[in-house]
């Protein structure tokens, strides 16, 4: 039992709030390295370095741990989204390869955002429901700047579902393996604003 | 062991192939009911009326009936997407329409289809993986129709982005409770000819 007094000990050593930062940091790290599903409480306890019930102080169950991992990537990616410069034509491109470079530096993040591996009736799974829709109303901010409201809605989704999807499939591995993802993010963005060509 | 005996006896009622097709159907039904993550194979099973060990003689682990489950909605959805009429001026909106009402009448199996819940480095993810290089290729190749060789990568990748992101928001309930689904998936294809507006 020496490694348990051991745990114990190292959960007196962390002030309030520091050991909550360092389970979500650990609960980030096993999400790069395996996804979703690799999520598990009692592994990030063991990382951190305390016992399963200390992190269960913190994390109820892993589903709590996972909303809020969740919730620091929305903030994060919020954050880049209205950082990113609005081009010399109020273009959105460069928020759109925000968002991507976001997705793909963090996949494990990414498909965790969007409700990978969650029961598709859980409260988790509602709770970040809530905070996509909370990232969408950026995206639709940003546009009402430069459309007739009742364009909005239609250009919000379009947009949102081409740098979701692209995203997604760029995490996923599906890019021919000879394209350069830069450019090819660049290209495919900027025909979000010239619509599929028609013709040679 | 009564139980154990009809089971057996069950097993012997299916002629070869029929118990295999049998579970592939229980499986799609616990998908579509609870998501990726609520399929298992002891389930599936006892839905059929068999032990776990005839099931596991057709599918030796869960991702074996996975990706079998996922093959048969590759092989539906390809279907689907060829018989999609090319209207009057050559539009893919009739596909792009096909691909997303796949999806929303099949949620569970499309996240499946991408991998939803699986181990990112798995076996089961190469090839499903594999399998959704082959349904690009359908979309590919129907552009290389109508555009100049050096534009089908991109616009197809723009195309498949599209129709991936805005099926995946829909079918997680993204879209406003009030909208039509059926009209504002139309309005968002129709964006991906024209491009996002640039003004009123």
């Amino acid at each position: 039992m020496q490694h348990t007094k051991d745990r114990r000990q190292r959960r007196d050593d962390y002030h309030h709030g520091d050991l909550s930062r360092a389970l979500l940091s650990a609960g980030r790290t096993l999400l790069e390295e395996g996804g979703p599903s690799a999520l598990n409480l009692r592994e990030i306890a063991r990382r951190v370095g305390v016992s399963a019930p200390s992190a269960y102080h913190h994390f109820p169950n892993l589903e709590a741990i996972a909303v809020a991992i969740a919730a620091q990537g929305f903030a994060q990616m919020t954050e880049l989204l209205e950082a990113a410069p609005t081009n010399e034509r109020g273009k959105l491109t460069p928020a759109g390869e925000a968002y991507i470079a976001f997705a793909r530096a963090n996949p494990g993040l990414y498909r965790l955002m969007f409700g990978d591996g969650f029961h598709t009736a859980s409260d988790a799974n509602s709770e970040l429901r809530a905070m996509r829709q909370r990232a969408y109303q950026v995206v639709a901010e940003s546009l009402r700047k430069r459309l007739p409201a009742r364009q909005v809605p239609v250009a919000a989704l379009y947009l949102w579902s081409l740098v979701h999807g692209l995203a997604l499939l760029l995490i996923d591995g599906q890019l021919d393996a000879d394209a350069s993802p830069t450019a090819t993010i660049q290209n495919v963005l900027r025909m979000a604003g010239t619509g599929l060509p028609t013709s040679g």
